[in-house]
């Protein structure tokens, strides 16, 4: 049986996320159907990161478990002809039997996106977060760095939060602004749930003048959620991409 | 009576254009109603340029005769806080008495822009034309540098307008790429029906070869819309700015 890789791109915006919920419209479903639309098959698909309501990806691995004897290419354009406008399959690649987007996942990239600015955001609105008081990107940048590493993130996780073990390695992260536009863009080897969003949060708080630069390494010693920043919200999170 | 001058930007989207109309949510209505919440009075919003369904404009100017007394300042903050999220409000300026935002424009900028790749378009979908065929920018350039003058255009507008010159003076014209994203880049002062977006759907068959790099002098000489080529689609365009 054959196993399959699919890189895709997805809006998040009209979407509770990429795990199938009853009465929901997600990603996973979306894709699901669309691929039983072509093979007349039932699939279940697996993400590298099953993504919130809001997130976008532009780069999300799935992967499957297939019967069918149709080519990649063939079902690369027939999902594409089958998605809604919010959905694009970029790539369908064969994988290694036994490939598991989730478990063989070795490295993402995520990118957090602030509008700074005065103004409200207008075109770009659904994938910045508008935060008015000018932050110093520099500051966050600084801060940041006491974040790469091999570090227990548990203050970085949402509380009630049901994984092993809360050691990961981010290998960077790198803040900039051009304009009014602030990035945060993380690497790193897995990430815990919310962490991306609650280390926006926190970084936006040192940029704001709120918090030190130097007091990241206390937050991460503290494994306490309660210590680290606010939770940014969803709609300025992007996932790059994932290798294996 | 004070005059004012007001600088707005807005996603066209979800707007049956600039003008007023029946039963449609226009631009312009949704301004005049935010600035009636705030001042109590009903005001006659005029713009620089009357853009269709779909267009989407950074830096439209809108005029207003007003016998409020509030200041820039606070019609500012309030038009933002009144005005949904499509729509905002960059600028509120007094202007010269008799001031009118279509009869005083002296130059005006516009950008269409075209997703030109294989795959589909995902986060900027709204705001392109997705054109999968390879294009030739730099042949659109060279074909484009013929429209630079005082023309009449009347081979661009839509049949049917009621313009009583087609004379226009382009100041230069601009088609570059950055990656799949292709930007034309057009400023003159002034600009009949459809013209900007003709000129696109001209210079992309240019583009995919169907249409020589030399042919735009006889398109312009012809004075017919039927020697031009198609109008392109109205997401792609957007008004950047306008000069008094």
């Amino acid at each position: 049986m054959p196993f399959y890789k699919i890189t895709l791109g997805y809006d998040g915006t009209r979407f509770s996320g990429w795990q199938t919920q009853p009465n929901d419209r997600t990603v996973q479903e979306t894709v699901e159907h669309a691929w039983t639309e072509i093979t007349g098959e039932s699939v279940r698909l697996t993400a590298s990161s099953r993504t919130d309501a809001g997130v976008h990806a532009l780069g999300q691995v799935a992967g499957v478990k297939t019967d069918s004897l149709l080519s990649a290419e063939t079902l690369l354009n027939g999902l594409n002809a089958k998605l809604p406008e919010d959905v694009v399959v970029h790539l369908v690649e064969a994988a290694p039997a036994g490939f598991h987007a989730t478990r063989d996942a070795k490295q993402k990239r995520y990118r957090y996106q602030i509008h700074n600015d005065r103004r409200r955001p207008l075109l770009e609105r659904r994938y910045v977060w508008h935060v008015i008081q000018r932050l110093d990107a520099a500051a966050m940048h600084e801060a940041a760095q006491a974040l790469v590493g091999k570090h227990d993130f548990r203050s970085f996780q949402t509380t009630g939060s049901k994984r092993q073990s809360t050691v990961r390695t981010i290998f960077s992260v790198n803040v900039t602004r051009e304009c009014s536009r602030l990035s945060i863009e993380v690497e790193g080897d897995g990430f815990l749930y919310n962490m991306v969003r609650i280390l926006a949060g926190t970084l936006v708080e040192v940029g704001r003048g709120r918090r030190s630069v130097g007091e990241m390494p206390m937050v991460l010693a503290a494994c306490d959620r309660g210590v680290a920043g606010q939770t940014a919200p969803p709609q300025g999170l992007t996932l790059l991409d994932v290798e294996y």
